[in-house]
């Protein structure tokens, strides 16, 4: 892991298991203008401005079928770069630790991005894509219709201070 | 793969690449009233009435700091009873095969299941949450707090005949 930074004062990682539990097929990539971690967005609403691409494996092609039916999808995604045993951290708008599972940090035991994404155009095996924050080439590990019925929560709350 | 029922007519299975490209651990598991898949309820918001728990696994129980802050959180687990190589499916209220990425249904590539879900209480390390509609005993990978301004698209457009 000497490619990681060292945790910052407060931060706790644990040791991780031996061995996984079970395994992912990467199923596509995500193509945006940022080319490093350093350069992407905070979060997945700070670039509306931006279209980016998802391009689909040839093998899964097939499973876009219908997918145009809907206005907006949900890519989850495998932050490859990402170290994994910080289980406390110290966001920079943070002055506390904080647990990871109180955190969207990409680094996570498991490290999945999740964005609720607007889906623009469909051609082949591309989709032209709204609303995302990561690195161009992150690979995609599932896509799946965003219901507004079950998914889309306006009332939630979270804490006051840009917590 | 021989516990797998047969696909229906117009499903279409693919060959699924011979190795993992990533791992995932467990991090906890989900208790529900639900001892089987075929109890399930159809999706995370039918049955609000049922108050389920996650528990999560004591290696990863610092993680959990600060939780309770939020009202609401995401949460990603394992659909690990799930066939992965049906790209195309016909689900019981569609006449016509439909692609994976535009349906919600467990069998997929990566049989990830996502719910949002209330977080009603926090003792120790387990959660009580409300809408969740996975087998008892489901793998948890993942718990993201939710953000209404990134994660809520009340406006989200679907099918409008049941799709």
């Amino acid at each position: 892991m000497s490619e990681f930074k060292p945790p910052r004062p407060g931060e706790v990682s644990i040791p991780l298991p031996a061995a996984f539990d079970a395994g992912l097929y990467y199923i596509g990539f995500i193509r945006t203008p940022w080319k490093t971690r350093a350069e992407c967005p905070k979060n997945s609403g700070e670039r509306p401005d931006v279209l980016a691409r998802i391009e689909i494996d040839p093998v899964y092609g097939a499973g876009l079928k219908d997918i145009g039916l809907f206005s907006h999808l949900i890519a989850l995604y495998w932050l490859d770069e990402a170290r994994r045993d910080l289980i406390l951290q110290v966001p920079s708008h943070l002055e506390e630790p904080r647990g990871v599972f109180a955190l969207r940090s990409p680094v996570r035991p498991n490290p999945i991005g999740l964005s609720v994404v607007e889906l623009v155009a469909v051609d082949g095996l591309t989709l032209t894509i709204r609303n995302i924050d990561c690195r161009d080439g992150t690979p995609l590990i599932d896509l799946k219709p965003y219901f507004a019925s079950i998914d889309s929560v306006p009332q939630a709350r979270r804490p006051d201070r840009r917590g």
